[in-house]
């Protein structure tokens, strides 16, 4: 029998999260106040997390003990499986040995429980009673709305009402672990008064709900916010996935020679990659790590290498990051995630230091590489790691030409259950391509405020 | 670190299927031709299957090999996990050990790829280039679309029309796997015509679209039927889940005191228990065996035991088994599956035999538990397990009543990622309870050709 699943034992699961701000060769470039033109310090972010996790956003230090607590929990569904594709390896007829990482076994079938978990827990034993966050389709609702109700904590998400309405599959699912949803913008907070005294009918935006959910957290003493993506401490998190993937690659006794996984915000590429990044940095390894993003939302390959907000509503700090402007809608013919304007400003860092690559791909391709995959791995998965799919097959095609044995992994960060009408798009013949023009990102950034 | 993953190795995939047929007391009731009143020969079933699954039907051996190729598919997701409940047992606070066989694992979702796998592997070793099968909801097209992909067999999915406008994601997903699937009734058939010329928006039923598979294969000589559950091959593929239970148990030293299973056509339930049956048959244990099924379809606790149609179109030969009469319709408000009208003739025979018991639940009693399993163990369970669920976490009550330690363990089956619907009414208030009524079984019944 071919044992395609590498096996990890409940032991194995990490016990401590890579922190790589310990190991960057220069310091990430400060987050900056836009009233003051000055780095943020604690203080400004109090009122938002607990004093822990804005203590790990900053922290130097290289690993950071994963609590019992959050590992019981992670023990739920991980270590999860790196399984090697033999199927595909076929199906392609390629020298290329193709793994990949499925972190679609959480009960939210994708890898945001590695860092809702943690978020709720600091939470709770800092003595909060309610989060609140938002969410576009719901995947970070969900996994939130799950983390919370396993730590006692209340739940508020605020999610973009065209999504409420249309997608209504995840909004049971936070519903279903306990968590509250309301449409965005809502009459609960000023900001969705606002939106709506003007507009009564507005399909909502995540940066709308942005400013719903830090407005709540921002201003009742016993509620914080959460994010998903984007933040230091969020990406750091989501290291037990490389980890794992390491014991994984030493139990075989083999070693990546190309890393592979989509970004949309960065917590997947992050915490797939960075625990590899350590030896590419030292000079150690010269491993290539590959970030894939969509052509119709291309913030590392199209977009320029400033400050900006994490939102469109502007109500965030100013972060150093690849921006399309934070002005960016995706283009509506655009099915899958990946949609945010800019990037985790420490997968920026990694890329402006020229430790990773990146690389974008049109839709239609990446749904082709998604079929194909789901008729032999059998795995249908959702379009977002379908984008690291693609790239994986087009490196395991040029192993073809050129007859190299090289040895290709994939963080396949999500099942494609709740992705469906997409797949039905895709077949039927539906999708379109789209490629972000680029001279938009230059009338986009010429708004900003100058910083440094 | 609480290890509630009980960790089967890859070695640990069953390597031969449980056939109960070999342990029973008494020989099963014969199948019989409507037609001449006689038991039916492996000639008669010869244009539906391929000949080694009509002997399977028969078989008395004990232990039938699974094919290395079977096996290295079901290690795609097998060994499935074996999980010990400890917060839903914290949550119930009871003394009684509660675990769980998680079948949700499998690319399609549920425990339906079990079977589908050796069925699309038996018909390719005979030549057979293609499979037809019925689907209601399209759990069980979408498990044999996978397998026929593996295989290289084409597949034509006859879709309940009504399912097929009104659940379009398992279409999608049949669609994805390669299979074909055609809204029934549909033109392709004289059975589909004959319903068409005489109501051409007919909504469909499952009996409508088994008629309509059973005659494409029977009228073409390289296409063959396939059945998801009721006849004894499929059970017999099913016992790999009780195998590796009854491994799992051995590794902890353990053995249940009850073992809980959903029932519709019966083989998730025949799978989980039948590897446990023959120690119970022959007295070395005491082992309570428990079905659970729908009060809106209660085939064992209200049916009779008599000879009846597999079918509502009475295509099928006559099986002996507990039945609500072939013309059964389920109540328009039952959420979930396990519609059918009869039940798997084994399970029948162990429960007439009074090796199994059978117990009947209300669904709003089954959301309720539902909901709890998932927010203390975080999976979303199917409808379908959420019967066992409800029964699993009824015995844990009661052992806390009694101050017993009981271990108890449940198969669940499936997720439930495409019925969140079902949840949303559940979560609004709308769902009803509904008890089929026992004089409308016995109206049924009288109608049927009596046999022996």
């Amino acid at each position: 029998m071919q044992h395609t699943r590498i096996q990890l034992a409940q032991d194995d699961i990490p016990k401590q999260y890579y922190n790589i701000q310990a190991d960057l060769p220069e310091a990430l470039p400060p987050v900056i106040h836009p009233g003051t033109g000055q780095p943020i310090g604690p203080d400004d972010l109090a009122p938002l997390f607990p004093m822990e996790l804005i203590g790990q956003e900053v922290s130097q230090e290289r690993f950071i003990d994963i609590p019992d607590e959050v590992r019981d929990v992670y023990s739920m569904w991980r270590p999860t499986p790196l399984i090697r594709a033999v199927r595909l390896e076929k199906a392609l007829d390629t020298p290329a040995k193709i793994y990949y990482k499925y972190e679609g076994t959480s009960p939210a079938g994708s890898h945001k429980p590695n860092t809702a978990v943690p978020q709720a827990y600091y939470n709770k034993v800092a003595g909060i009673k309610k989060l609140t966050t938002e969410t576009g389709a719901g995947q970070w609702g969900s996994a939130l709305s799950f983390a919370c109700q396993l730590m006692g904590i209340d739940l508020e998400v605020y999610m973009v009402k065209a999504s409420y309405n249309q997608k209504p599959y995840r909004r049971s699912m936070i519903q279903t672990w306990g968590g509250q949803v309301f449409p965005s913008p809502s009459d609960r907070t000023q900001a969705g008064r606002n939106v709506l005294s003007i507009s009564p009918d507005s399909p909502g935006s995540l940066g709308i709900a942005i400013s719903e959910a830090v407005e709540l957290a921002a201003t009742r003493e016993d509620t914080k916010y959460a994010l998903g993506s984007v933040l230091n401490h969020v990406l750091m998190h989501q290291t037990v996935i490389g980890e794992e993937v390491k014991r994984g690659f030493e139990i075989i006794g083999d070693e990546p020679d190309i890393l592979v996984a989509c970004v949309g915000g960065g917590s997947n590429f992050g915490g797939f990659t960075f625990p590899f990044l350590a030896d590419k940095m030292n000079g150690k390894s010269d491993m290539r790590v590959v970030a894939v993003e969509p052509t119709a939302a291309p913030s590392l390959t199209k977009g320029q290498y400033v400050y900006d907000f994490g939102d469109t509503a502007q109500t965030t700090p100013l972060m150093k990051m690849y921006t399309l402007g934070h002005s960016f809608i995706p283009a509506p013919i655009h099915a899958g995630g990946l949609r945010y304007h800019g990037m985790a400003p420490l997968v920026c860092h990694l890329y402006d230091l020229g430790f990773i690559e990146a690389v974008a791909v049109t839709q239609t391709k990446v749904f082709e590489a998604a079929v194909l995959f789901a008729r032999t791995e059998g795995i249908v998965p959702a379009p977002e790691p379908s984008h690291a799919i693609r790239v994986a097959i087009d490196e395991a095609l040029r192993c073809k030409e050129s007859g190299e044995a090289k040895t290709i992994c994939f963080d396949l960060c999500g099942h494609g259950h709740f992705d469906m009408a997409a797949y039905d798009a895709h077949l039927s013949g539906s999708l379109e391509d789209y490629q972000y023009p680029e001279t938009e990102v230059g009338k986009a950034l010429s708004l900003l405020p100058k910083v440094g």
